[in-house]
């Protein structure tokens, strides 16, 4: 950490800063500038959290220098991590391979859910997804079928042989999620509900974060820390768009993401472009542009009645469109460098 | 709802929305345009949002005109609402009066949030603010005293005579929190956590909303319907700072929102000033800002020894700083036609 | 300045950046932490700035730590700046006064700018303001009457006594807009028109630095800067609302930046709610908020016949929102140490 | 458009919006629903937009329906452009193809451009960029060679054989420019600099557009529409990266940007990813990625010594970065259906 001092401070106020430091067992370095003092600081970071010194008579500012997560950091872990979902299946997410997940927003019926998932398998998917609990911003709209919705999600992965994943928005609903699926996904609005992430830190199954839609980078790499705190590093992340002033799209997809993750912690990274337009002929183009950043992903909702979808129908690919995707997902990531899923 | 054509729609793209519409008991209003067509909707809007009308041929665009939140609407509740909390003393929020809340981030030892207390109490606050669940983005911060907390905040506030608000950041803790508390607060972090709003629209006490970081007024709005679609009504917002590009501030306070919503909703709203900056040099303006805008309270952090507090010390107001806030709360809220707390 | 240097970082690196720091004269204070080394450096920040350290093997961070204005910050002229406007009648804008500026967003006929002129002091302004050159998003807007503009403008303030402000937004037009203005606007899409900036630093007039809807407070004041430095320091800043995702306003009004403002530097700084919220329903409240929270004077559309208005006509006041604004300018600055404009 | 009447409106408040309307020869539909009234105008936009129909009573709200741009709408001119680049040797940049601009950020010395010139064109690209005149945030930073880098810039482009780009930032510099350019840039912070757009739109040579930091597409498609007005509809639109709260990068690529843009507007759009990301080890990700979502081209920094570079060295490529984007541009463009710059 590095302590700037305001430019009016004394003397005595130096002196306080060099002496908290030491109280904690660090070191305080004193660089006197022309206009102002910086005093940089050497020890255990979380030791000089606990100072305050921003409290202090004659300080400025400080800043941290080093990252605030350390399990799921590249620092100490260089080589990038490889997730291994499912149990009969075992599919891959991680730097060699790319990784289509495809599937319905909401788990419907039995028949639309094996519909969407026969379409995914079809256009390459080797994970299924689909909703059975939705977050909703409104209380009127509709709010997943719960239980019989996983169940029904189950018997379709084992159905088309895809293991499952789906989001889990409620700690209370933790274990019986876990229980049906191989993969639980933790939504945008949930990233910092941190009782939910160190639940599923405990579930024993892998878990797919996504990006809170006004999440710093570094946000949420600490909600993963959260998740990996709790013993779990069978960690996906997922950029999913963020919230800006730009309307043409539901949220902005931060394509930098994937490389600035990919350099800051050695989790996959994997992105979802159906959510983050809200736009279904965005979707081909998104999907393209994340293979060709270097995402070892992508996730995309598919649905055989867009029409009549009880959510995010406007976003949802079908025919050509998914033909369409189903190519890029199948020649490109080839040209950067990966293999297909095997 | 107002749903617009593409200009290459043709009749029977047009058709088949009215079709549709008249389907589940709607009207369809057709507007030809010289190089559109539009078609205003009447009846059920619920029925509405399942037809998927943004799927269909020739649609450009569907725009919603009225609220989508009803409970928590001013258009059918036009006189704004008080909320009473505490049990022997009762404290209002709402258009006649100012309320000023007041406390330490986090409740740390019985001295500090009883010095504190006093603090808030000699500076006028009529309710005592205080954590016992901290949600933190890192791991490695300090969490709160859980139920020990809460019954040092319970203990303190009995000693000095005042109703107590805290916040609840997992749905399991709703009852014990709502055992010792006047008041539950959500915070920004949980704004949208949607089975939390539920669980606390059932405890059966006053419900303190804060605005998600970057949430909008309409999906905070949305998250009080939540609450209140649970059968409780006796919500308080509390305006906190949304994110932005500007660094100076740790958010932006967004001072419109404190008569957006008194417009848009019944709802007494508060502004939390300490939060929105994170410096304690600009409560003092910011609270005055807030009173004079029209704010229903403020509720502002206090802490008998800044430099060692373990949550946010640097936005912790003591001395000569809350003098000057209690002088404001005091002769403020005359001056813009309310009468001070009784 | 401080050199973050990267956890992998080499003696040689490090003594690298030592090396060409010293080089242009400067000092390098070496602290080793346990996983980074910083650097601090003493000297002259320009020649450090052209050093490009960051581009160097083992860089990872370079933070600036103090300003990067100089004849603007209030850490070289701690007092407030006054600034005066017009010749006959003498105005101030500063710390001891709160200055009321109104008139239409444009002017369009000498008749609707004098009855707005009329409106404007008799509801206490002591400024009038008027656009003649207009610059609108959309190239089929009205665009101002231009030198014509300016005359009506000139005469109408003549005839109701009050000193004039317009703006200027070619700078082919700096000459003329002086001729006959007693200030100089520079509006928020302008704040980083380098040239202009100069332009009016050179014309011998206060200007009005509005700013930038997406700038930051520190941009705004190197904007600032830029005048400041052709030799004229009689500038006024105004904040008028930043761009955010909040749709309910036109923009967010960042309340916030007034005291930061005045902290940061010496120049007086108002508040434009008009063009902020653009909904007249809020400019009562806005305006209150910036004199609660120690603006130095607020600047207002008002308008005889806001339907009839060219130009941003919905945030126009009349009537009783003007009266109500005016028992606001006259009775709350004196409430929060300030007396009105003599 | 559509008024939307509030829901107590009267029925004459409808009835003076109708007769409003159909005084400027107007048609209104009005549709009434359950709790509100809507109205549908047709006929001349433009005329309706000085009805001012937001000030009258009873209305709530005015959306408009149709494009606010006409001239470079994809609406009426379905079929996407080419634009032409230099004299001698004439580079498209349009649907067909993809185009590889490279070249310094700043032109400093001859044999700095030359040397970077070289680089770019060994790596592929076929239109030189370098900068004459630099924007900068700060008064003291390094402004540009003036008159003297656009010579250089000439001769380099001459001498290796590419047509050149380059920025102007002031009005009076508008024939200079386009006397030693081939292409015009209007940069990030003069978008919305409304009397430079109408001057290069007079200047007859093909202009470089890039977006505002801060602005909305429409915002763009509207600056662009301004050039078109005077007669120049030769204008390559240049997306640049967009502020939002994400501090990992200088500005957010909005990627989705290129889909979105092409998709309502013929003009063609390329990429910066060098200002967009503001670090070099982002570039080659973020250049895939745009020609992999279907953009006409990339711009980029290169330099012979980024660590001398006078403007934003930390982003420029040199070396096996630039080896690894040739590469790129050399075969990927092909994978997403284009034909490299022949």
């Amino acid at each position: 950490m590095v302590v700037v001092m305001a430019p009016d401070a004394t003397a005595e106020d130096v002196a306080r800063v060099v002496e908290r430091v030491e109280s904690v067992g660090g070191e305080a370095f004193v660089s006197k500038g022309l206009s102002r003092t910086i005093i940089g600081l050497v020890g255990d970071i979380e030791s000089f959290h606990h100072l305050n010194l921003r409290t202090l008579a004659g300080v400025a500012d400080v800043h941290r220098i080093s990252d605030p997560y350390k399990l799921v950091s590249r620092q100490h872990h260089p080589e990038r991590s490889t997730i291994w979902v499912g149990s009969t299946t075992r599919v891959p997410i991680g730097p060699e391979t790319f990784t289509f997940l495809a599937g319905p927003c909401a788990v419907e019926t039995a028949e639309q859910t094996l519909a969407a998932a026969q379409m995914a398998k079809a256009a390459g998917a080797t994970i299924l997804r689909g909703g059975a609990y939705k977050p909703r911003t409104s209380p009127y709209a509709f709010q997943g079928l719960g239980v019989a919705g996983l169940q029904i999600l189950r018997e379709t992965g084992d159905a088309v042989g895809l293991p499952v994943v789906t989001e889990v928005v409620d700690v209370r609903d933790v274990a019986v999620v876990a229980e049906h699926a191989d993969m639980l996904q933790i939504g945008t609005r949930n990233m910092a509900n941190f009782g939910l992430l160190q639940a599923v830190g405990k579930a024993g199954k892998p878990v797919l974060l996504k990006r809170g839609m006004t999440a710093t980078i570094e946000e949420w790499l600490m909600a993963a820390e959260y998740i990996a705190q709790r013993g779990n590093l069978d960690i996906v992340l997922c950029e999913r768009g963020i919230r800006t002033f730009e309307p043409a799209t539901r949220n902005t997809l931060d394509i930098s993401a994937v490389p600035v993750v990919q350099a800051a912690s050695h989790l996959p990274v994997i992105v979802d472009p159906s959510h983050a337009a809200g736009r279904k002929d965005l979707v081909v183009p998104l999907s393209r542009a994340a293979i060709a950043a270097g995402a070892d992903g992508i996730i995309v909702d598919v649905h055989p009645h867009p029409e009549t979808a009880l959510c995010d129908g406007p976003q949802a690919l079908l025919g050509g469109e998914l033909r369409e995707l189903a190519q890029a997902v199948r020649t490109l990531p080839q040209v950067v460098g990966r293999s297909s899923v095997a």
